[in-house]
């Protein structure tokens, strides 16, 4: 059976209208899904609102205490319930879920050295509860995972969303065939950042090295693109990164949008 | 079979140390519950950091859209996920949801006359889907619901937490011999307010009257107790008021703390 598992980024999240779009697209999916988002830029805005200083160490924000509190509000509060009341209005029985929220994502907080970002979770798949999806699932429910965490003694961590995905993904591949889909704002992985349509249709492991070196494929693309891979490795069945206005057409008319990861041509 | 519907409100959660012991305590009941959790002080020290003005009608705070935000940041983000990992630490696999989560709790805005309270849902038990609580207990999962609702068209609404309790206990008699319990700061209805010994062990719906009339029972605690009595003739067995330390024992022991309301003596 089709399980599609399904990352939604930050830009989609911070316009109302797109937003609304996609989870009117959702409905429509003729196959199961688990909805895992990010948080846009409301975290960031609320932390400058609230004065709370956001530290950076080459380039990545430090979770401080307050960082936490206020990423736990926006995640798991105000982004996961708009999203699951948007779903619950166009007929999804949708499911907010944290990691701590039936135990789904056990994490351990990221080692103080050689960085100390602070209350970070890494997940590895072996702690996330695929029984407890499966049962959410067969009940027709449909979990929305935020990307808060917990390390099972009480601490709530802050996660990386793409990485979350990847670990579901691989986790329920053991009792489904899993696809793994990140949406974002743009038409794929993208040749030239400027041209909209220079969409890679296709990346083996031994491209993405070239993308890298060439300096094609950089920052934020790297460690997605990470993810694609163990993700593959690690069981899941087919990888795809679109346009999140390519979703709905992709998997129910099987359509060849955005650029599909692949770990060997 | 017996299900507690635990209300902790808002004095509770205020106390780091207060609600750690409590949800220690919520650990060894040793029959299963569903615990409803007010708000706190939170939403309005973030409103008032974030500079949104809080207009009240009679006492009672109107919840405008920005009002809402911070609710839903707070009641569903914050404190929901705050209680499920600390309710984790303790081996208690609990669950976190909003109204709008497993569209438990479906709930239908408050009329705008004659006063316009704003985004504030009003709960019948009819609309809650005790089914689902019920697979989700059956899981041995512990649900935690905040009190935020949605109205099933995609808007969250802000609801009181003593009504969510009494509708959710109402809901779960079709299946449950269910004991409403509500914990908070004192250790029961007082005679007198200035003395923590002056309990009243037992009020019934005549009772009650005399007490308002004489002003003994006065301000929030009219509502509540408008609660306990709706459960009682909604099918909920047993409903009382308590100290948060006393729940522990009077649950485990049937201990005679607190006050219980009854609808006749």
């Amino acid at each position: 059976m089709q399980l599609n598992i399904i990352k939604i980024g930050g830009n989609i999240i911070d316009s109302e209208t797109d937003l609304a779009l996609f989870l009117e697209d959702l409905s429509r999916l003729k196959t199961p899904f688990i909805l895992v988002h990010g948080g846009g830029k409301l975290a960031t805005q609320m932390a400058s609102q609230l004065n709370i200083p956001q530290q950076m160490v080459h380039g990545r924000r430090i979770t401080n205490a307050e960082t936490l509190k206020v990423a736990t509000m926006v995640y798991a509060g105000y982004i996961n319930k708009t999203i699951v009341a948007g779903l619950q209005k166009s007929g999804v029985n949708a499911i907010g879920l944290s990691g701590a929220d039936a135990n789904i994502i056990k994490a351990s907080k990221r080692s103080a050295t050689p960085v100390d970002y602070g209350f970070v979770g890494d997940v590895d798949y072996a702690h996330i509860q695929n029984k407890t999806l499966q049962v959410f699932l067969e009940q027709d429910l449909t979990p929305v995972v935020c990307a808060i965490t917990h390390d099972g003694n009480g601490q709530l961590l802050n996660t990386n969303a793409d990485t979350i995905a990847a670990q579901i993904a691989c986790s329920m591949s053991n009792h489904f065939k899993v696809k793994l889909i990140y949406c974002f704002e743009k038409n794929g992985v993208l040749l030239n950042a400027d041209q909209d349509d220079s969409v890679i249709p296709e990346i083996d492991e031994s491209m993405f090295q070239t993308y890298v070196n060439s300096g094609i494929i950089k920052d934020g693309m790297i460690p997605k693109m990470d993810n694609c891979f163990f993700a593959l490795n690690n069981g899941v069945q087919e990888v795809r990164i679109l346009h999140a206005s390519q979703l709905k057409n992709h998997i129910n008319h099987n359509s060849n949008d955005g650029t599909r990861i692949t770990s060997t041509l």
